[in-house]
Protein backbone atom coordinates (compact mmCIF):
# COMPACT_ATOMS: atom_id res chain seq x y z
CA UNK A 1 0.00 0.00 0.00
CA UNK A 2 1.27 3.92 -0.94
CA UNK A 3 1.91 6.18 1.88
CA UNK A 4 -0.89 8.51 1.93
CA UNK A 5 0.14 12.55 0.86
CA UNK A 6 0.61 13.55 4.51
CA UNK A 7 3.13 15.63 6.15
CA UNK A 8 3.94 15.59 9.81
CA UNK A 9 4.57 19.30 11.12
CA UNK A 10 5.56 20.73 14.08
CA UNK A 11 3.00 23.15 15.82
CA UNK A 12 2.18 24.79 19.09
CA UNK A 13 -1.17 24.02 20.92
CA UNK A 14 -3.01 26.01 23.05
CA UNK A 15 -5.81 24.10 24.90
CA UNK A 16 -7.47 24.85 28.02
CA UNK A 17 -4.35 22.83 29.91
CA UNK A 18 -2.10 24.62 28.71
CA UNK A 19 -0.13 25.43 25.65
CA UNK A 20 2.32 22.54 24.23
CA UNK A 21 4.70 21.72 21.45
CA UNK A 22 3.44 18.54 19.59
CA UNK A 23 3.27 17.46 15.88
CA UNK A 24 -0.03 17.02 13.73
CA UNK A 25 -0.52 15.80 10.28
CA UNK A 26 -1.53 17.90 7.70
CA UNK A 27 -2.42 16.64 3.87
CA UNK A 28 -0.40 17.61 1.37
CA UNK A 29 -1.11 19.97 -1.58
CA UNK A 30 1.18 20.20 -4.82
CA UNK A 31 0.30 22.43 -8.11
CA UNK A 32 -0.61 19.72 -10.65
CA UNK A 33 -0.25 20.51 -14.51
CA UNK A 34 -2.79 18.23 -16.70
CA UNK A 35 -1.09 18.75 -20.53
CA UNK A 36 -2.64 17.19 -23.33
CA UNK A 37 -0.17 17.27 -26.87
CA UNK A 38 2.46 19.06 -24.40
CA UNK A 39 0.29 21.92 -23.74
CA UNK A 40 -1.24 22.59 -20.42
CA UNK A 41 -5.01 22.64 -20.43
CA UNK A 42 -5.65 23.06 -16.30
CA UNK A 43 -3.19 23.28 -13.08
CA UNK A 44 -5.04 22.15 -9.73
CA UNK A 45 -3.51 22.35 -6.41
CA UNK A 46 -4.19 18.68 -5.27
CA UNK A 47 -3.35 16.04 -3.47
CA UNK A 48 -0.65 14.29 -5.29
CA UNK A 49 -2.32 10.45 -5.37
CA UNK A 50 -3.96 8.60 -7.37
CA UNK A 51 -2.91 10.61 -10.31
CA UNK A 52 -4.02 8.33 -13.18
CA UNK A 53 -7.40 8.22 -12.03
CA UNK A 54 -7.04 11.97 -12.18
CA UNK A 55 -6.32 12.18 -15.74
CA UNK A 56 -9.01 9.93 -17.03
CA UNK A 57 -11.53 11.58 -14.51
CA UNK A 58 -10.65 15.49 -15.34
CA UNK A 59 -10.42 14.16 -18.87
CA UNK A 60 -13.92 12.44 -18.58
CA UNK A 61 -15.57 15.19 -16.62
CA UNK A 62 -14.41 18.02 -18.51
CA UNK A 63 -15.72 16.29 -21.81
CA UNK A 64 -12.09 16.21 -23.63
CA UNK A 65 -12.71 12.29 -23.95
CA UNK A 66 -15.89 10.42 -24.36
CA UNK A 67 -14.30 7.17 -23.45
CA UNK A 68 -11.37 6.34 -21.83
CA UNK A 69 -10.07 4.59 -24.54
CA UNK A 70 -9.63 7.51 -26.55
CA UNK A 71 -6.39 8.31 -24.01
CA UNK A 72 -3.08 7.06 -25.60
CA UNK A 73 -0.87 7.53 -22.70
CA UNK A 74 0.00 8.99 -19.64
CA UNK A 75 3.26 10.03 -18.14
CA UNK A 76 3.56 11.64 -14.56
CA UNK A 77 6.72 13.93 -14.61
CA UNK A 78 7.91 15.60 -11.37
CA UNK A 79 8.06 19.03 -12.72
CA UNK A 80 10.21 21.17 -10.09
CA UNK A 81 7.48 22.42 -7.57
CA UNK A 82 5.27 20.36 -9.15
CA UNK A 83 3.79 17.33 -11.06
CA UNK A 84 3.34 17.86 -14.86
CA UNK A 85 0.63 15.02 -16.25
CA UNK A 86 1.20 14.71 -19.70
CA UNK A 87 -1.38 13.06 -21.67
CA UNK A 88 -1.60 11.94 -25.40
CA UNK A 89 -4.90 10.87 -26.78
CA UNK A 90 -5.79 8.84 -29.90
CA UNK A 91 -5.70 10.53 -33.17
CA UNK A 92 -9.51 11.18 -33.67
CA UNK A 93 -9.63 12.44 -30.03
CA UNK A 94 -6.72 14.33 -30.30
CA UNK A 95 -7.74 16.39 -33.38
CA UNK A 96 -11.07 17.08 -32.01
CA UNK A 97 -9.80 18.70 -29.01
CA UNK A 98 -7.34 20.73 -30.79
CA UNK A 99 -10.26 22.01 -32.94
CA UNK A 100 -12.41 22.78 -29.72
CA UNK A 101 -8.90 24.42 -28.45
CA UNK A 102 -8.56 26.30 -31.57
CA UNK A 103 -12.07 27.69 -31.06
CA UNK A 104 -11.34 28.59 -27.95
CA UNK A 105 -8.63 30.09 -29.38
CA UNK A 106 -8.70 34.38 -29.81
CA UNK A 107 -6.96 36.64 -30.99
CA UNK A 108 -4.65 37.73 -27.72
CA UNK A 109 -3.75 34.67 -25.68
CA UNK A 110 -6.78 32.28 -24.08
CA UNK A 111 -8.84 35.21 -26.26
CA UNK A 112 -12.49 34.40 -25.02
CA UNK A 113 -14.94 37.18 -24.00
CA UNK A 114 -17.01 37.28 -21.35
CA UNK A 115 -19.83 35.47 -22.77
CA UNK A 116 -18.28 32.98 -24.60
CA UNK A 117 -16.61 32.39 -21.26
CA UNK A 118 -19.32 31.50 -19.20
CA UNK A 119 -21.50 29.82 -22.23
CA UNK A 120 -18.39 27.93 -21.55
CA UNK A 121 -18.79 27.46 -17.97
CA UNK A 122 -22.47 26.17 -18.35
CA UNK A 123 -22.32 23.71 -21.24
CA UNK A 124 -25.01 21.66 -20.89
CA UNK A 125 -25.42 18.46 -18.79
CA UNK A 126 -26.41 15.56 -19.20
CA UNK A 127 -29.49 13.76 -19.30
CA UNK A 128 -29.55 11.12 -16.60
CA UNK A 129 -33.16 11.13 -15.81
CA UNK A 130 -33.88 7.53 -17.32
CA UNK A 131 -31.70 5.63 -14.34
CA UNK A 132 -34.39 3.95 -12.83
CA UNK A 133 -32.33 3.43 -9.35
CA UNK A 134 -33.95 3.98 -5.86
CA UNK A 135 -32.67 4.35 -2.62
CA UNK A 136 -34.17 3.66 0.99
CA UNK A 137 -33.67 6.37 4.10
CA UNK A 138 -31.63 3.91 5.25
CA UNK A 139 -29.52 3.57 2.14
CA UNK A 140 -28.87 6.96 2.35
CA UNK A 141 -27.56 7.42 5.92
CA UNK A 142 -26.09 3.70 5.56
CA UNK A 143 -24.10 5.47 2.28
CA UNK A 144 -22.34 8.29 4.34
CA UNK A 145 -21.44 6.12 7.25
CA UNK A 146 -19.74 3.57 4.65
CA UNK A 147 -17.85 6.46 2.99
CA UNK A 148 -16.26 7.46 6.21
CA UNK A 149 -14.60 3.80 6.55
CA UNK A 150 -12.64 4.60 3.04
CA UNK A 151 -11.50 8.28 4.34
CA UNK A 152 -7.79 7.25 5.59
CA UNK A 153 -6.55 10.84 4.63
CA UNK A 154 -9.36 12.59 6.70
CA UNK A 155 -8.84 10.19 9.49
CA UNK A 156 -5.67 11.34 9.82
CA UNK A 157 -5.74 14.90 9.33
CA UNK A 158 -9.13 15.89 9.45
CA UNK A 159 -9.14 18.36 6.55
CA UNK A 160 -9.76 16.49 3.10
CA UNK A 161 -12.66 15.88 1.11
CA UNK A 162 -14.04 12.66 -0.14
CA UNK A 163 -16.04 11.09 -3.06
CA UNK A 164 -17.71 7.56 -3.30
CA UNK A 165 -19.71 5.65 -5.33
CA UNK A 166 -22.59 3.51 -3.85
CA UNK A 167 -24.67 0.50 -5.24
CA UNK A 168 -27.33 -0.54 -3.11
CA UNK A 169 -26.14 -4.08 -1.64
CA UNK A 170 -22.45 -3.77 -1.91
CA UNK A 171 -21.91 -0.38 -0.09
CA UNK A 172 -19.48 2.05 -1.29
CA UNK A 173 -17.17 0.73 -3.96
CA UNK A 174 -14.75 2.89 -4.70
CA UNK A 175 -13.60 6.14 -3.20
CA UNK A 176 -11.33 8.98 -3.56
CA UNK A 177 -9.86 11.78 -1.25
CA UNK A 178 -8.33 14.85 -2.19
CA UNK A 179 -7.82 18.66 -1.11
CA UNK A 180 -10.09 20.03 -3.43
CA UNK A 181 -13.86 18.61 -3.15
CA UNK A 182 -13.52 18.92 -7.10
CA UNK A 183 -10.25 16.56 -7.52
CA UNK A 184 -11.85 13.80 -5.17
CA UNK A 185 -14.83 13.63 -7.83
CA UNK A 186 -12.09 13.44 -10.36
CA UNK A 187 -10.22 10.52 -9.39
CA UNK A 188 -13.16 9.07 -8.51
CA UNK A 189 -14.56 9.05 -11.81
CA UNK A 190 -11.34 8.22 -12.88
CA UNK A 191 -11.34 5.01 -10.82
CA UNK A 192 -15.16 3.71 -11.84
CA UNK A 193 -14.17 3.98 -15.47
CA UNK A 194 -10.81 1.68 -14.65
CA UNK A 195 -12.90 -0.96 -12.48
CA UNK A 196 -15.29 -0.78 -15.68
CA UNK A 197 -18.10 -0.03 -12.92
CA UNK A 198 -21.50 0.64 -14.41
CA UNK A 199 -22.73 4.29 -13.01
CA UNK A 200 -26.34 4.31 -13.88
CA UNK A 201 -27.53 2.24 -11.08
CA UNK A 202 -25.36 3.81 -8.02
CA UNK A 203 -24.87 7.46 -6.31
CA UNK A 204 -22.26 9.45 -5.62
CA UNK A 205 -21.29 10.39 -2.15
CA UNK A 206 -19.41 13.51 -1.40
CA UNK A 207 -18.09 15.12 2.28
CA UNK A 208 -18.36 18.40 0.60
CA UNK A 209 -20.95 21.32 -0.21
CA UNK A 210 -23.03 20.89 -4.12
CA UNK A 211 -21.95 23.28 -6.05
CA UNK A 212 -22.84 23.39 -9.92
CA UNK A 213 -19.22 21.40 -11.00
CA UNK A 214 -20.27 18.82 -8.91
CA UNK A 215 -23.59 18.33 -10.23
CA UNK A 216 -21.96 18.80 -14.24
CA UNK A 217 -19.15 16.17 -13.33
CA UNK A 218 -21.50 13.47 -11.55
CA UNK A 219 -23.83 13.85 -14.63
CA UNK A 220 -20.79 13.54 -17.29
CA UNK A 221 -20.11 10.34 -14.74
CA UNK A 222 -23.24 8.79 -15.39
CA UNK A 223 -24.60 9.31 -12.23
CA UNK A 224 -28.04 9.89 -11.72
CA UNK A 225 -28.04 10.34 -8.16
CA UNK A 226 -25.88 12.74 -5.42
CA UNK A 227 -25.62 12.12 -1.66
CA UNK A 228 -24.25 15.35 -0.13
CA UNK A 229 -23.13 15.95 3.66
CA UNK A 230 -23.15 19.83 2.98
CA UNK A 231 -25.08 22.50 1.48
CA UNK A 232 -26.33 22.79 -2.47
CA UNK A 233 -26.13 25.76 -4.14
CA UNK A 234 -29.42 27.26 -6.06
CA UNK A 235 -27.34 26.83 -9.24
CA UNK A 236 -26.65 23.12 -8.32
CA UNK A 237 -30.12 22.98 -7.36
CA UNK A 238 -31.78 23.93 -11.14
CA UNK A 239 -29.05 21.98 -12.54
CA UNK A 240 -29.89 18.84 -11.27
CA UNK A 241 -33.59 19.38 -11.38
CA UNK A 242 -33.04 19.85 -15.61
CA UNK A 243 -30.95 17.12 -16.05
CA UNK A 244 -33.24 14.21 -13.98
CA UNK A 245 -31.28 14.07 -11.36
CA UNK A 246 -31.66 13.48 -8.04
CA UNK A 247 -29.85 15.40 -5.53
CA UNK A 248 -29.97 14.92 -1.28
CA UNK A 249 -27.76 17.08 1.32
CA UNK A 250 -27.39 17.98 4.62
CA UNK A 251 -27.75 14.11 5.90
CA UNK A 252 -27.22 14.10 9.34
CA UNK A 253 -27.93 10.03 9.94
CA UNK A 254 -30.92 9.18 8.69
CA UNK A 255 -32.37 12.97 8.38
CA UNK A 256 -31.41 14.44 5.17
CA UNK A 257 -32.96 16.81 2.68
CA UNK A 258 -33.94 16.24 -0.80
CA UNK A 259 -33.68 19.32 -3.75
CA UNK A 260 -34.55 17.80 -6.74
CA UNK A 261 -36.27 14.51 -7.84
CA UNK A 262 -37.38 13.11 -4.69
CA UNK A 263 -39.54 10.37 -6.62
CA UNK A 264 -36.10 8.21 -6.09
CA UNK A 265 -36.37 7.84 -2.93
CA UNK A 266 -38.47 5.11 -0.70
CA UNK A 267 -38.84 7.65 2.41
CA UNK A 268 -40.30 4.84 5.17
CA UNK A 269 -40.81 5.14 8.07
CA UNK A 270 -39.24 7.78 10.04
CA UNK A 271 -37.75 6.56 13.21
CA UNK A 272 -39.70 7.81 16.82
CA UNK A 273 -38.10 10.29 19.26
CA UNK A 274 -40.14 9.31 22.56
CA UNK B 1 -29.38 47.48 2.13
CA UNK B 2 -28.81 45.25 -0.80
CA UNK B 3 -30.88 42.22 -1.25
CA UNK B 4 -28.36 38.76 -0.66
CA UNK B 5 -27.61 36.90 -2.76
CA UNK B 6 -29.95 34.10 -1.65
CA UNK B 7 -32.94 32.02 -2.83
CA UNK B 8 -35.91 29.88 -1.22
CA UNK B 9 -35.96 26.36 -2.40
CA UNK B 10 -38.79 23.87 -1.98
CA UNK B 11 -37.60 20.65 -0.27
CA UNK B 12 -38.26 17.70 1.04
CA UNK B 13 -36.76 17.07 4.78
CA UNK B 14 -37.10 13.72 6.33
CA UNK B 15 -36.59 14.25 9.91
CA UNK B 16 -36.59 11.92 12.98
CA UNK B 17 -40.59 13.56 12.96
CA UNK B 18 -41.50 12.81 9.88
CA UNK B 19 -41.50 13.85 5.87
CA UNK B 20 -42.41 17.32 5.02
CA UNK B 21 -42.51 19.45 2.35
CA UNK B 22 -40.85 22.94 3.23
CA UNK B 23 -38.88 25.89 2.02
CA UNK B 24 -34.69 26.11 2.14
CA UNK B 25 -32.98 28.97 1.50
CA UNK B 26 -29.56 28.20 -0.49
CA UNK B 27 -26.77 30.65 -1.86
CA UNK B 28 -27.48 31.94 -5.13
CA UNK B 29 -24.25 30.65 -6.97
CA UNK B 30 -23.29 32.50 -11.05
CA UNK B 31 -20.36 32.14 -12.88
CA UNK B 32 -18.61 35.13 -12.96
CA UNK B 33 -16.25 36.26 -15.82
CA UNK B 34 -13.26 38.91 -14.84
CA UNK B 35 -12.17 40.22 -18.34
CA UNK B 36 -9.36 43.04 -18.90
CA UNK B 37 -9.31 44.94 -22.41
CA UNK B 38 -12.55 42.85 -23.48
CA UNK B 39 -10.86 39.17 -22.92
CA UNK B 40 -11.79 37.31 -20.07
CA UNK B 41 -8.60 35.92 -17.73
CA UNK B 42 -10.85 33.93 -15.64
CA UNK B 43 -14.76 32.85 -15.40
CA UNK B 44 -15.57 31.82 -11.51
CA UNK B 45 -18.50 30.58 -9.93
CA UNK B 46 -19.27 33.19 -7.13
CA UNK B 47 -22.05 34.50 -5.11
CA UNK B 48 -23.15 38.05 -7.20
CA UNK B 49 -22.60 40.48 -4.56
CA UNK B 50 -19.72 43.13 -3.80
CA UNK B 51 -18.72 43.06 -7.52
CA UNK B 52 -16.46 45.91 -7.47
CA UNK B 53 -14.69 44.82 -4.47
CA UNK B 54 -14.13 41.40 -6.67
CA UNK B 55 -12.56 43.21 -9.64
CA UNK B 56 -10.43 45.24 -7.22
CA UNK B 57 -9.28 42.42 -4.99
CA UNK B 58 -8.96 39.92 -7.62
CA UNK B 59 -6.96 42.19 -9.82
CA UNK B 60 -4.52 42.78 -6.43
CA UNK B 61 -4.32 39.54 -4.95
CA UNK B 62 -2.85 37.85 -9.05
CA UNK B 63 -1.11 40.61 -9.40
CA UNK B 64 -2.52 42.07 -12.30
CA UNK B 65 -2.42 45.43 -10.58
CA UNK B 66 -0.14 46.60 -7.59
CA UNK B 67 -2.64 49.64 -6.54
CA UNK B 68 -6.48 50.37 -7.00
CA UNK B 69 -5.62 53.27 -8.82
CA UNK B 70 -4.20 51.11 -12.09
CA UNK B 71 -7.87 50.74 -12.92
CA UNK B 72 -9.29 53.20 -15.02
CA UNK B 73 -13.06 51.38 -15.14
CA UNK B 74 -15.10 48.82 -13.85
CA UNK B 75 -18.59 47.75 -15.75
CA UNK B 76 -20.97 45.06 -14.58
CA UNK B 77 -22.56 43.45 -17.67
CA UNK B 78 -25.20 40.85 -17.30
CA UNK B 79 -24.55 38.62 -19.90
CA UNK B 80 -26.61 35.39 -20.43
CA UNK B 81 -26.52 33.09 -17.50
CA UNK B 82 -23.57 35.02 -15.88
CA UNK B 83 -21.77 37.67 -15.42
CA UNK B 84 -18.77 39.59 -17.07
CA UNK B 85 -16.87 42.14 -15.23
CA UNK B 86 -15.32 44.30 -17.78
CA UNK B 87 -12.49 45.80 -16.21
CA UNK B 88 -9.71 48.78 -17.84
CA UNK B 89 -6.44 49.15 -17.25
CA UNK B 90 -4.89 52.80 -17.30
CA UNK B 91 -2.34 52.78 -19.85
CA UNK B 92 0.84 51.45 -17.62
CA UNK B 93 -0.76 48.31 -16.03
CA UNK B 94 -2.80 47.71 -19.24
CA UNK B 95 0.65 47.69 -20.91
CA UNK B 96 2.35 45.59 -18.40
CA UNK B 97 -0.48 43.03 -18.30
CA UNK B 98 -0.57 42.65 -22.39
CA UNK B 99 3.02 42.12 -21.84
CA UNK B 100 2.52 39.19 -19.40
CA UNK B 101 -0.55 37.80 -21.16
CA UNK B 102 1.68 37.25 -24.64
CA UNK B 103 4.72 35.85 -22.21
CA UNK B 104 2.28 33.40 -21.08
CA UNK B 105 0.66 32.83 -24.15
CA UNK B 106 2.42 30.03 -26.51
CA UNK B 107 1.90 28.75 -29.64
CA UNK B 108 -1.31 27.37 -29.59
CA UNK B 109 -4.46 28.49 -27.23
CA UNK B 110 -2.93 29.42 -24.12
CA UNK B 111 -0.13 27.49 -24.88
CA UNK B 112 2.12 27.20 -21.58
CA UNK B 113 3.98 23.98 -21.08
CA UNK B 114 3.65 21.86 -17.56
CA UNK B 115 6.52 23.32 -16.11
CA UNK B 116 5.80 26.92 -16.94
CA UNK B 117 1.92 26.76 -15.52
CA UNK B 118 3.58 25.23 -12.23
CA UNK B 119 6.23 27.71 -11.95
CA UNK B 120 3.13 30.70 -12.68
CA UNK B 121 0.81 29.18 -9.96
CA UNK B 122 3.84 28.88 -7.50
CA UNK B 123 4.72 32.66 -7.95
CA UNK B 124 6.77 33.74 -5.21
CA UNK B 125 4.71 35.11 -2.38
CA UNK B 126 5.88 39.13 -0.52
CA UNK B 127 7.59 39.00 2.44
CA UNK B 128 5.44 40.44 5.11
CA UNK B 129 7.91 39.58 8.31
CA UNK B 130 8.19 42.70 9.21
CA UNK B 131 4.80 43.38 10.49
CA UNK B 132 5.05 44.04 13.98
CA UNK B 133 1.58 42.79 14.99
CA UNK B 134 1.31 40.33 18.38
CA UNK B 135 -2.00 39.21 19.27
CA UNK B 136 -2.96 37.42 22.63
CA UNK B 137 -5.01 34.08 22.35
CA UNK B 138 -8.31 36.59 23.67
CA UNK B 139 -7.95 38.75 21.00
CA UNK B 140 -7.45 35.16 18.47
CA UNK B 141 -10.95 34.07 20.51
CA UNK B 142 -12.36 36.94 19.77
CA UNK B 143 -11.58 37.82 16.33
CA UNK B 144 -13.71 34.17 14.87
CA UNK B 145 -16.53 35.12 17.46
CA UNK B 146 -16.69 38.81 15.96
CA UNK B 147 -16.31 37.17 12.34
CA UNK B 148 -19.60 35.21 12.76
CA UNK B 149 -21.58 38.24 13.23
CA UNK B 150 -20.55 39.81 9.60
CA UNK B 151 -22.12 36.44 8.30
CA UNK B 152 -25.43 37.33 7.35
CA UNK B 153 -25.37 35.26 4.10
CA UNK B 154 -24.18 32.12 6.80
CA UNK B 155 -26.63 32.35 8.81
CA UNK B 156 -29.49 32.01 6.63
CA UNK B 157 -27.98 29.03 4.45
CA UNK B 158 -24.86 27.55 6.27
CA UNK B 159 -23.32 26.69 3.73
CA UNK B 160 -20.85 29.96 2.37
CA UNK B 161 -17.60 31.20 3.44
CA UNK B 162 -16.41 34.28 5.13
CA UNK B 163 -13.24 36.12 5.40
CA UNK B 164 -12.91 39.34 7.63
CA UNK B 165 -10.12 41.90 8.25
CA UNK B 166 -9.30 41.68 12.60
CA UNK B 167 -7.93 44.82 14.24
CA UNK B 168 -7.04 45.07 17.91
CA UNK B 169 -9.03 47.13 19.54
CA UNK B 170 -11.60 47.12 16.74
CA UNK B 171 -12.69 43.89 16.13
CA UNK B 172 -13.51 42.55 12.61
CA UNK B 173 -13.34 46.21 10.83
CA UNK B 174 -14.89 44.41 7.16
CA UNK B 175 -15.73 40.99 5.88
CA UNK B 176 -17.12 39.48 2.95
CA UNK B 177 -18.71 36.50 1.94
CA UNK B 178 -18.73 33.90 -0.79
CA UNK B 179 -19.91 30.88 -1.87
CA UNK B 180 -16.12 30.20 -2.71
CA UNK B 181 -13.53 30.68 -0.35
CA UNK B 182 -11.24 32.76 -2.49
CA UNK B 183 -13.85 34.36 -3.93
CA UNK B 184 -14.68 35.67 -0.16
CA UNK B 185 -10.73 36.94 0.43
CA UNK B 186 -10.49 38.35 -2.68
CA UNK B 187 -13.55 40.30 -2.60
CA UNK B 188 -12.01 41.33 1.12
CA UNK B 189 -8.60 42.59 -0.14
CA UNK B 190 -11.23 44.66 -2.77
CA UNK B 191 -12.82 46.30 0.35
CA UNK B 192 -10.15 46.66 2.25
CA UNK B 193 -8.69 48.87 -0.80
CA UNK B 194 -11.74 50.79 -1.46
CA UNK B 195 -11.55 51.81 2.70
CA UNK B 196 -8.06 52.68 2.57
CA UNK B 197 -7.54 50.26 5.11
CA UNK B 198 -3.78 49.66 6.55
CA UNK B 199 -3.27 46.08 6.45
CA UNK B 200 -0.04 45.31 8.00
CA UNK B 201 -0.87 45.95 11.38
CA UNK B 202 -4.46 43.37 11.24
CA UNK B 203 -5.28 39.68 11.08
CA UNK B 204 -6.92 37.71 8.13
CA UNK B 205 -9.34 35.46 9.61
CA UNK B 206 -11.71 32.78 7.68
CA UNK B 207 -13.99 30.49 7.96
CA UNK B 208 -12.56 27.61 5.90
CA UNK B 209 -9.28 25.53 5.64
CA UNK B 210 -6.01 27.34 4.64
CA UNK B 211 -4.82 26.57 1.27
CA UNK B 212 -1.67 27.52 -0.39
CA UNK B 213 -3.64 30.23 -2.39
CA UNK B 214 -5.06 31.96 0.62
CA UNK B 215 -1.65 32.36 2.15
CA UNK B 216 -0.47 34.14 -1.39
CA UNK B 217 -3.62 36.17 -1.10
CA UNK B 218 -2.91 37.31 2.25
CA UNK B 219 0.50 38.13 1.45
CA UNK B 220 -0.45 40.14 -1.61
CA UNK B 221 -3.23 41.93 0.51
CA UNK B 222 -0.37 42.88 3.02
CA UNK B 223 -1.64 41.21 6.31
CA UNK B 224 1.35 39.67 8.07
CA UNK B 225 -1.36 36.66 10.39
CA UNK B 226 -4.22 34.54 8.95
CA UNK B 227 -6.60 33.21 11.53
CA UNK B 228 -8.48 30.11 10.31
CA UNK B 229 -11.45 28.00 11.67
CA UNK B 230 -9.82 24.89 9.31
CA UNK B 231 -7.15 23.00 8.97
CA UNK B 232 -4.23 24.01 6.78
CA UNK B 233 -2.00 21.87 3.79
CA UNK B 234 1.74 21.70 4.16
CA UNK B 235 2.10 23.67 1.15
CA UNK B 236 0.08 26.33 2.94
CA UNK B 237 1.96 26.09 5.94
CA UNK B 238 5.92 26.27 4.17
CA UNK B 239 4.40 28.93 2.47
CA UNK B 240 3.31 30.83 5.63
CA UNK B 241 6.74 30.24 7.26
CA UNK B 242 8.63 31.52 4.33
CA UNK B 243 6.80 34.56 3.34
CA UNK B 244 6.91 35.47 7.54
CA UNK B 245 3.14 35.19 8.15
CA UNK B 246 1.73 33.83 11.25
CA UNK B 247 -0.81 31.07 10.59
CA UNK B 248 -3.58 29.70 13.46
CA UNK B 249 -5.81 27.39 12.41
CA UNK B 250 -8.21 25.32 14.08
CA UNK B 251 -9.85 27.88 16.03
CA UNK B 252 -12.44 26.61 18.71
CA UNK B 253 -12.92 29.16 21.63
CA UNK B 254 -9.29 30.34 22.81
CA UNK B 255 -8.48 26.72 22.04
CA UNK B 256 -6.19 26.75 18.68
CA UNK B 257 -3.20 25.31 16.79
CA UNK B 258 -0.02 27.48 15.47
CA UNK B 259 1.65 25.82 12.41
CA UNK B 260 3.74 29.52 11.24
CA UNK B 261 5.82 32.25 13.16
CA UNK B 262 4.16 31.67 16.64
CA UNK B 263 6.24 34.64 18.05
CA UNK B 264 3.99 37.12 17.14
CA UNK B 265 1.29 35.29 19.63
CA UNK B 266 0.47 36.11 23.56
CA UNK B 267 -0.67 32.76 24.53
CA UNK B 268 -1.15 34.62 27.89
CA UNK B 269 -2.96 32.42 30.79
CA UNK B 270 -4.85 28.92 29.64
CA UNK B 271 -8.17 28.81 31.42
CA UNK B 272 -8.33 26.08 34.06
CA UNK B 273 -11.03 23.56 33.17
CA UNK B 274 -12.56 22.09 36.03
Amino acid sequence: MKALPIEKVARVARRATGVTSAQRKVPEETPIALSYAGTTHAVMMASPADLEDFAIGFSLTEGIIARAEEIETIEIIEAGAGIDIQIRLKDKANTRFQARRRRLAGPVGCGLCGIESIDEAMRSVPEVGKAKITLSSWEIAQSVRDLSNHQPMHAATGAVHAAGFYLPEKGIVAAREDVGRHNALDKLAGALVRDGQATSTGAVVVTSRVSVEIVQKTAAIGAPFIIAVSAPTALAIRTAELSGMTLVALVRDDEFDVFAHAERIEFGEARNVA
